[in-house]
């Protein structure tokens, strides 16, 4: 077994197998060294687990808003067991199979840094093997759950993102802490699964705080609907379980304390970059490895390590991670060979629009772009316009009370999308026509000529163009 | 009430509503005439019946597909109830309030040209009325089904598609004459409704035979495995119902012949131009009404003719009908104010790509721009590729056996979408992002920085740029 590559990979998530791949297409060798599972966070304790739990709940609110059907109640036992074929019970042979298949080597262990260029592995049957990278070092490792330092949190032992897409039970009641994606999400999905009581504890004034404020308020009126209870800002002071497994108690600065079987910690995310051997290259370990457009680690030692996906702390959004996968395993190949490195197509373009998001909530939310926020504090000639999703002819027809709404954000001097936010029950497909308008700079005045199809929900394309004054 | 207006329109449908819209924000005045309900066509007895007919069908067949869900027979009354208040029970007040409030003048009865500028109104109590526009009279009146000339087939009184999608009570046993929209739809909606016993009838050699063949053939497939019978090569040479309103019985060139208890012919449409007085103003009365790219009637005497939607037969499409509405109101209120009249919204620039259309049946079909075969045939250096799209993870977390595929043709010279094509299970809300693609010619190597999100069926706008090679 050679241990020279022309590419090494750490990290066989989405982003490094991507990055295996196309510097394998651009004519290099690689190997990719994983210590869990090849296929990384997404593919079994995130995106993929979350929305086969949520789909059946999301489906059967639909399914109860069109006149005509009846739903029974989910079978939980039914759907985990779906979940638990789509994460492929864990076994990560398919994706070793993918890599190898690449072709790329596939190493099991546990990847650092040993200076510029060199990789240590630690193999998990102990032992460990050196790889050299003739052309580049590509850091894919993602990210890590934080777990915050509040007085008994950690000995309570609560749920991370990956307990509760992996959970083979549902507790009864459950408490959530934090508002963003993955705490709406899996609030929801355990919700409709059986949790009776759940309660979400948001320290800010809203859930989704990143999203436009609407799409905040249509998701908790939502929850509210549904009888998930949402406290918003409320500040965890102390946890307190006394009985491993047993009930758990969340205390707050103000307010009752809430009590569940379970609490599901839910409070953002970090770089992975433990023990990631990033100071035998010249760069810190304790933040996201930093990098310029092309993917290439700013300020490190030989100039030939790249960094993808969430460990650069760009976009922690497995789409993101993949895209700046092709560019990064474009641009390696390319400056291999010697040839243009500088072409449009390696360099990342997207992110600096805003990335792409969707919750899978019900309503789902959808973005990509600047909220209207953003947009005004970076100074740009804002004007936004809105529309009821409701409204449109396409929306009614999907189902008694579909409620929803538009969002477009304008540069008013070029006349081009900032950024654009639907929220309503299965909007995240209407998002990548707003992704297209906004990375590819579509003037409005082109988009008046792309007719929305009748009747469609992307009808509200039209009436904010007409809102516009269009 | 005086009779002069700046602009008369003939029907009140979607594009006559929208062209006395637009007049009226350019600042002239206008009235519309209709001889039936204000409305036209769409709202009561084509787009949004048969949608909301076709609605819990699909929803009930993905959620069996989704894993967990119980979903009961379809309650047939409760669909029909909902349908009935979809078409607002056909009373048009609401919408004839809209065109109040624009505001113009709605002047019910059958309109007339008689001569340029000027338009007779036969009222619906007797008697007539005589109108005189200042800038422009125009057409917006729409298509009427066409019943072949089959020995027997107007005697046994068949089901065209307003009966259809007016149904009181669903037949046991349904045949259908034609292969298109209109006839994929119906069956599909009244089988799912009851019509345990339905054939559809296609004289081509394919269902929907101007999409792309993959998606006439996987329509074919959910049509067999949800036992709607479909007969192609069907040549009806005869019908025959012996008592009106009992079995019917079509009899074919060949093969056996089918009895049903109603037949639905839906074999094309015609623009509706009888009786429209189009000689009084020099033009033939058989025929649409040919207008250019702002939608003036060609070689009318006068010079202020236009024709909008079905009438002019440029796209038989509620969304293009109202698109060219938009466009000519524009382009009437420019000439009336001597402005220039030759802007970019002005004049019909989406007809030119080939126009998105959506099937609402199970899996949908959606379409922009030019099948692979147009494309060729007008000379394109076409390359295409396909994606399954049941392969996109998104699509597979959508539930089991999920089954589609998308088509991108591509100007292999320019890198610009010719068209694209999608079928699949609630593929409707993917067209959009296709037509801003297609219509704003936005290069593929744009195209690739608009990062679908993962896990959405959005998803296989990469993989058919990565099987075309980016």
């Amino acid at each position: 077994m050679a241990d020279e590559f022309d590419v090494i990979v750490i990290g066989a998530g989405p982003a490094g197998e991507n990055v295996a791949d196309r510097v394998v297409r651009g004519g290099l060798s690689a190997a990719v060294v994983e210590a869990e599972l090849a296929g990384g966070e997404c593919s079994y304790w995130a995106c993929v687990p979350s929305k086969a739990l949520l789909r059946p709940v999301e489906l059967a609110a639909e399914a109860r808003r069109a006149p005509g059907l009846t739903v029974g109640p989910v079978d939980t036992a039914a759907v985990l067991a779906r979940r638990d074929e789509a994460v492929s019970r864990f076994d990560d042979g398919g994706q070793v199979r993918w890599i190898e298949g690449v072709p790329a080597e596939f190493v099991r262990g546990r990847g650092r840094l040993d200076g510029p260029g060199r990789v240590a592995v630690d193999l998990p049957g102990g032992g460990s093997r050196t790889l050299t990278a003739r052309h580049a070092v590509v850091l894919a490792t993602g990210s890590r759950a934080v777990v915050p330092p509040v007085p008994g949190l950690a000995e309570a032992r609560p749920w991370g993102s990956r307990e509760a897409t992996a959970a083979k039970a549902v507790p009864a009641r459950l408490a959530v802490l934090g508002g963003g994606v993955v705490a709406c999400e899996m609030a929801q999905a355990l919700h409709g699964l059986g949790a009776r009581e759940t309660t979400v504890l948001v320290r800010g004034d809203r859930l989704l705080g990143r999203m436009e404020p609407f799409a905040s308020a249509l998701v908790a009126d939502s929850f509210a609907a549904s009888g998930i209870g949402v406290r918003t800002g409320a500040e965890a002071v102390r946890v307190e379980r006394p009985e491993p497994g047993g009930p758990v108690t969340v205390h707050l600065a103000s307010g009752p304390p809430v009590e569940a079987d379970e609490l599901l910690v839910a409070t953002g995310r970090r770089a992975a970059t433990d023990g990631l051997g990033l100071e035998t290259v010249g760069l810190p370990g304790d933040r996201p490895v930093e990098v310029d457009d092309s993917m290439r680690a700013v300020g490190a030692d030989g100039g030939r390590l790249y960094a993808v996906g969430d460990v650069n702390g760009r976009a922690l959004l497995t789409h993101m991670g993949k895209y700046q996968a092709r560019v990064c395993g474009d641009v390696i190949a390319a400056r291999a060979k010697g040839e243009p490195d500088d072409l449009p197509a390696l360099r990342d373009a997207a992110g600096g629009y805003g990335a792409p998001q969707v919750v899978f909530t019900d309503p789902q939310v959808c973005s990509v772009g600047r909220t209207e926020a953003r947009a005004r504090a970076e100074g740009f000639p804002v004007r936004a316009v809105e529309y009821d999703l409701g409204a449109v002819t396409g929306a009614y027809l999907l189902g008694d009370g579909y409620r929803g709404r538009a969002k477009a954000v304008v540069d008013a001097e070029r006349r081009v999308l900032l950024g654009v936010t639907f929220a309503g029950p299965g909007a995240a497909e209407l998002l990548h026509a707003a992704t297209i308008a906004v990375t590819a700079e579509v003037p409005l005045d082109r988009l008046w000529h792309a007719v929305p199809s009748f009747p469609t929900v992307s009808e509200v394309w039209l009436r904010l163009l007409e809102a516009y004054g269009l």
